[in-house]
Parts: structure tokens; sequence; C-alpha cells
């Protein structure tokens, strides 16, 4: 550790000072997580923020710029901000990266192959970094791109933030707009880790492909409004005639 | 096609309107990639900008704000705004995803293998939209990160754009900085293609793996500033003990 005693943002214990936005940001971050605005709905205008936080208009305009950027909340010329939806179409194909070779990016649909309560595999307790003797919730999917199963989906999902998924016997396709809706779980950031790996038999036989081909493994972690882990995710993807798409600017 | 003439945006003849701010960003961002101001550069503040442009100072740190958050800008607190270099260690581990599992991101070192100016390979010219003859250097290159070689690189350089590689014996590991101090080329965006693939024995041999194990190939077309494809790359990753890391917020 330095020892510079001004060096806050190295410091693990020190005060950490953020501009004035950041704060507003952060507050009206919390806000949404606490549905002081539930998605869709439409904030007060810059004018009234202002005057309820006791800043200028000026901090609050730039508040709302960062969280309109992180796509938290979305603008409608000319008629104000909105929280955002993941049934915005940019929202989900942001999520979406798998793509058929030579077409426009496509929401797969799903099909629901098991859903249970267990113990926390040994290889998913990392993901959610706790230890012990966590229950989570194991959803098996298959995926339909292109009218073929492209992608076999196992998804954990902690027991402490989705109990009222007990007895659940369906779900649907767009997972995160349900969280979102149901359980105010707003998935606000992912982390993917792609490796390429051989098809297994049980990958053969969901997947329609040849054990012993390359396929893609994804595995993600998706983070909630408020910085938890609520979601993880292996997904084992057909590589034949698909591809993980990644645009950066 | 719609036939509603205040439809502008979904005309592909009609003029398309733009807010005053998104004007002076791509006027500012044609001052870069004519070198106006170079990498590194400090700009003019937002006064003297403002008067330049005969535009609001508003307006001004509002495209400013737009460069930034693309990373063509970057602010120093209580300094200025300054053109970004690609030595920047953000603007490199931005383009750079292939980590080694449970490690922090690190550079690669490379290892130049070949530099040749070669007739476009077939599988080549569709990444830069062209038809017919274009002559492109071929840079092979192995990368090495954890003391290995885990990636087989084939890069692509019109001959149009780097035309003063000709007789070049040696390559920088960091070819976007190269680009961008040596050729005018800043690389502004990316997209990647990612499938997974088997080892032939020729990445056997360069990576050190078995012939029939999964890698990942990733396909790159790089983008520069003013939106020309000046790079196309291949790269076969080892995905033994590496990943390809997204983070999406």
């Amino acid at each position: 550790m330095k020892n510079n005693r001004f060096d806050n943002k190295l410091s693990q214990t020190g005060v950490v000072f953020q501009p004035l936005y950041t704060q507003v940001e952060n507050h009206v971050k919390q806000l949404i997580v606490e549905q002081r605005w539930k998605p869709g709905e439409m904030l007060p205008n810059e004018f009234q923020l202002a005057e309820e936080l006791g800043v200028s208009q000026g901090t609050v305009r730039k508040a709302l710029n960062g969280l309109t950027s992180a796509k938290i909340l979305s603008r409608r010329q000319g008629v104000g901000t909105f929280v955002s939806e993941h049934t915005n179409q940019d929202s989900l194909y942001r999520y979406y990266p798998i793509i058929c070779d030579g077409k426009a990016p496509e929401l797969p649909k799903a099909e629901l192959l098991s859903l249970e309560l267990i113990k926390v595999p040994k290889n998913v307790l990392a993901a959610f970094g706790t230890e012990g003797n966590m229950k989570v919730f194991e959803v098996l999917r298959r995926r339909i791109l292109n009218n073929e199963f492209c992608i076999f989906e196992k998804i954990y999902l902690p027991h402490t933030y989705f109990k009222a998924l007990e007895g659940t016997q369906e779900l649907p396709h767009t997972l995160y707009h349900f969280y979102q809706t149901q359980f105010n779980l707003t998935v606000q950031a992912t982390t993917d880790r792609i490796k390429a790996d051989i098809a297994t038999a049980e990958d053969a036989r969901l997947l329609g492909v040849k054990k012993g081909d390359a396929l893609l493994e994804v595995q993600r972690i998706a983070h909630s409004l408020d910085g938890k882990a609520i979601e993880f995710r292996i997904s084992r993807c057909r590589s034949d005639n698909y591809h993980y798409l990644v645009e950066s600017t």
C-alpha cells in the first residue's frame, strides 16, 4: 500500500471524495433500486429533481447523463426521462451476443428442461463469492435460433433472492425482464468468460452436434444495480454456424 | 421503405437532422483525424473552442463528453482535455481480451514470424468490403502470455494505408499505437466474431497444444476514427488456461 495520505482512491479505508454529480447519480440509482421509480416510469423533470435534492439543475443533468449512458435511464425526446425496461430492444440484444453467421441478431427462443432447488454445486459457488451451504435454483434450458437448438444453458439463481420461484413450472423466455418485474432485480452489468471446449455426449444429444465437435462455453455472472451477483449462467454454444459478437467503440 | 416524409432517420436519401452538439462532436473528431491535434496533445479550453466554433460552451462540453466516453479524448482533472493515445493503459487493455485464467489482465508480448506484401486472400477480402485485386501486408505473429505461446495471429493491413511498411523487418508489440503514431490511423472501433475450432497440425506446432484440442478463433475488424476498415486479424487462441473476457455495463 502506498503511504501517501492524499492518495484516497488507493486507500482501502480512507474516505473517497466524489464529485457532487456522482453522489446524485448514486442516490438516484439507489432510489431506482428501492423502486421509488419503477421500470418504465417517468422521472420528475430536472428542475423538480434539482429542487428536491437541493443541487443545481446542471448537477442533476450530469447525473442523469451518466445513468443514461449506463442505460439505467432512457430519454424520449420532448417527453422526459424514464427508468429503462429490459423489454427495450437495445437492452435485450445487448445481453444476447450469440449470432447466426451472416444473419442479423435475433433473440433466441427458450425451451425449459427443468427447474429445481438444489444445494449449490462446487463450480458455481465461486461465482457468487460466498461460502458454505447456499441453495440455488438450477434452471436448464435449450435456446433456439434459426429453428435449431444452438445453446444449452445451466442457470443458477440464489434462493435468497428468488424465493418466489418455488413451485414455479414455467418461465418466460426473457429472464432479465422477469427478474426486473417480478423480483425487483435489474441486471446492470455482466461478465462473460469465453472458452472453447469439445462437445461431450450430453452436448451432442442436446444440441444435435457430434461428440468431439468444438463448442463455445460462456460463463456469465450477472450483477444487479446494487452490485449483487444474482445469476450465474453456463452456456454451451454451437459454433458451426454461430459466433459470439463483441463490438467495442 | 416507409412513405412518411417526416421519417428522416429511416430515409436513405433524406436529410438527417443532428443536434448541434453532435455536429460539433463530428467536427472535432474530423479535426483529430486531420491531425489538427495529435495524440497526447491538449485541446484548447471549452471557452476558446466555443468561441472558435461559434457555439455555446454548453454545446462544446456536451460534444467533448461524448468524445470522452468514446475514449477519443481523455480528461486530466484540473489540467485539461487531451487526445487519447493508444499507450494509455485503459485503451491498451480495452483491446486485449485474452486473459490467463485466474490472473489479472496482462499485455501479451509478440514474436514476429513474418511480414509480407501479398495479394489479398479470399477469406480476407470480405472484411475490407472491397472487390478485386487489393494488396495487403500479411503479418504472422505469436503472442506470449504467462511465459508461453498462447495466440497465433494473422494480421492483414491494406497496402493503400500502410505503404511505408514495405521493407520493414520489425514491428513493435503494440500495433495500434504504431498505426496511430506512424500512419495517423487511430483504431476507434473493433468488431470481434468469436468461434470455437479444433486445433490443426499448424496450431499444434505453433501453440504447443495437441491436434484436436479446442481453440478460440477470434476474427477482428478494426475501424479508424473516420470509419475505414484498416486491419483484419484472425487470432487462434489457446483456451486450456485462457479465456476471452467481456464486461458489459
